[in-house]
């Protein structure tokens, strides 16, 4: 299937509403991208890729590399995971400290802001720069040897970030932290930092298309079960306390950022990212929704 | 594909656990049931039929009524229902009152109590008795033109639903119950007592697995994008508060009763009704839980 | 002590603020009064009557009855009401559902609805009529044999008690409520809908002054050390959910009602009522709490 | 009026209970405490002193450190102390976070956690060593002038406080914490950690008792109109989430700490102190709670 007329005329159909929304301001830097900037990549079950816009500009994951320290904690720890974060929508907003309190320290799943701190830790007790770990881990699957994180951006965010800090030592309090709180605070967000383009996050989420397995060297990134289920994670939980609402109107598993980055799967038809800057009140890219609800709705293709 | 082979081996495997877990007992006549009971059947989208066990027992279906008092709203309001019941996981129990009261009276979803006493409050201001107009909405659906509702079951019910009144008495206080309580939970009650078997189940959902339209007469019960968002949303939210690891589980879209029953759909292949009465503290089906589970392993088909 | 002259200069001061706030309007009966009362009666330990402005004018005491309704359970029960009903404040506004839910439907104190619905149910228990009851308890301790309850201000609120009907309901799902449901919502809202003036309250809670001996017929309502912890429970919970800003500010045990009442007790001093309609946003009378601060400054009369 | 035979008398009479409960154990330095101890401290208007037991013998203040950096806040700030902490009880465990977020970050009353680090967070943006400030504060008020904190318990406690800390980062997330996180959270623990017996703390709340003024050395600690309130917050939230029922039975103002210390006053009368270092579930001392409501009832003297 040609994705590209379909991604041109979603293009076309979205030039009023690029801009519209608001660039996240909590993080400094962050605050200083265009609003203006829409870009999409798709790259099917065949290897073909498909763009339009800004598809080939990196810009900052944020929170899509939640998905990556999942991926790489389940390498490492396997279900024991589960042990310490669950798999449940939170119905509350990403970083409510209250159901954290309530639930005693264990996350409800690991896309919200302390279930991915709790990932982060995990990495922390067996790399010595988790960090550079997550990059390496990204390279090879992105095709982009040169990929890194951002430092200007890690730093601004580390210097707000009083709130996963409130997060972090509440865990510790529970003791569902293993590390220090501000070593595993510095990982987080370094790893949140990393600069990613459409086109690099489409081919690495490539393995969650082809039942856990990149088709690029044939590495077995996950075993087939534990890919779906990250799938079914990503479709109840990945974005924010709008998942039931996203699930209803694009149909797509999906992990969203606030640097305006969407990442979705249609299991054994293709990956697909989109990127604009300018965000609905619940986090996720506004022109990136509804560029997502158009694309299942024009290609028919949702996994519903 | 014949699926009487893979429901054989469930229904052997699962032998052991059949019976393990508790029947609901909240409502005094539905205790009575043995737990021992154990029933699957499956209709493809070929119209073949394929069971095992006791998949022609009728049963209380609970709250699977609500899936279908929430088509009928849709097909009475449209759009509207919306307005009124949101399509966001709870993150509470179902019955909880909190959230209710911390979102002035708008349920999280048409699948917890409130939200289902909403499309029920729908019913009852079109329909003079609501619950004769949802028994003949399913009759043809289902084909068993003799289907009804328990009246005792109902009776028992709604003897013990002091906590439903509670919550329809605070959504009355916010404004969004239109008739009267007691009438809106006398309807309600009567709902969840319809009994009926797991092929019935499975060949009434058959509208969800053809786009909307049911393949035995052709009608058109829902257009294609609002069967498809019926379909995420039983993702999202119908399996109580365990619809996350539900679908991490599972991987399909799904609806549960405190009878034991749950009935899925896999777009473009099935609809699958399991029963068995015994439940897991969530209020999910213990045996039928795990009998779904192991039937997307076995076929290696879900929406993952 | 002649407290008259210190009356007239709270009158004076506060001419500017009486008719600000507004009237408690969600009973339709209430919302027709004028913010514009004002009345304030003080009866000393000598016996002695000060009054001002409309002292004499009869209004809806709404929550000052749960007083008295308290006072006439523990008559019946004793230290078993305890057992039904907390002693704690609710750190929450007075008719929230949310605390009655997490504890399980045992209301936090009897000052606040659901512990009120408690008390009024212990009196539907022994009385067939408990608003009569009620009547009869306090025509004598007024001095007012004439004294009602406005039938049309009761029929007003209970078309209008959907939250009371929730949380009754709420507490009957938990098991802590024996009499029907609307028996008790009948019986609450006539209590809340008697009618006395400034004078009558102030004489009806000298019990409270003297060590719970009531003066005039030298009765014992309550032994002396029940009669001090009703005081207590005043101070901590009389005044919804701004207890702690009243007794920071007044500095006396208090009940107040959104029919614009105040009633305050300086144990072994004096018993003094205010009344003024209009309302601060926390439920309690702007004019009636202003006029009870400069009192207890004014005097230099506090239990602080 | 002569208190020690009363005194005698509570301590015969609680013989059987003293020890009852559990020491404090989070703060392992505090664990090593013998349960055993009890002590009790009365000093009366007159400027009497009447003693009981382990009266002489100096323990861990903890939360009573609250009521004195409450003091040094306000001399500093005056009323524009409250624009940062409330003046009502939390209605939660002293230690929640769930009511600090839902409440934008300003604490309930300056006698839970969070509202004691604001009042710290007054005193560092003032001193440079704010733990001498508060012991330079305490010394003269007592009469001990060698009066210090303990080290080894302060750096037990700030070893093990990571919820204050998660506190602490969640106001400075909302803007209600000028000083770095960790500055403020040594100095809090500093101030529990300072040393005090029965007749000390006593003598200390000497101004509670005269309106505001010491009558050592006639200083003006604060003005009558603020020390009554203070007495007032003390009533309302000085004993955790028990203050309801703790002035139901007893019937003072009053502040404990987990360290087993509750000191009360009695306006115009006197200022007790109790030590007993098991504790309730409350966090109160059981002992203490039991001795102050004997004295209360044996001199029939309380506020109420």
């Amino acid at each position: 299937m040609d994705y590209t007329p379909v991604l041109q005329q979603i293009e076309h159909e979205l030039k009023p509403v690029i801009g519209q929304g608001r660039v996240a301001s909590y993080i400094p830097e962050l605050a200083k991208v265009s609003p203006h900037h829409f870009g999409m990549a798709v790259v099917a079950i065949d290897g073909s890729l498909h763009t339009v816009g800004d598809a080939h500009v990196p810009f900052s994951i944020q929170s899509i590399s939640k998905l990556f320290t999942l991926v790489m904690a389940l390498q490492l720890e396997g279900e024991r995971v589960w042990d310490r974060v669950g798999r449940e929508p939170s119905g509350t907003p990403f970083n409510s400290l209250i159901q954290l309190e309530a639930e005693s320290g264990k996350p409800r799943n690991p896309f919200i802001n302390p279930g991915a701190l709790v990932c982060t830790d995990i990495l922390c007790t067996r790399y010595a720069v988790p960090e550079n770990a997550v990059v390496e881990f990204l390279r090879p699957l992105s095709g982009n040897k040169a990929m890194h994180y951002n430092r200007a951006v890690a730093a601004s965010e580390r210097r707000t970030s009083h709130r996963n800090a409130a997060m972090a030592h509440l865990m510790k309090a529970f003791g569902n932290l293993a590390n220090d709180v501000d070593e595993v605070l510095d990982a987080y967000c370094r790893h949140c930092a990393i600069e990613m383009s459409c086109v690099e996050l489409a081919h690495a989420a490539r393995f969650l298309v082809h039942g856990g397995t990149h088709p690029g060297d044939h590495a077995a990134i996950l075993g087939t079960s534990l890919a779906k289920r990250i799938n079914a994670l990503m479709l109840t939980c990945g974005t924010y306390d709008a998942a039931g609402d996203f699930a209803f109107r694009v149909g797509l598993p999906a992990k969203s950022g606030v640097g305006g980055g969407i990442l979705a799967v249609m299991p054994g038809q293709y990956a697909v990212c989109v990127w604009s800057p300018a965000l609905e009140p619940s986090g996720n890219s506004l022109a990136g929704s509804l560029a997502l609800e158009r694309f299942t709705t024009l290609t028919g293709q949702s996994i519903f």
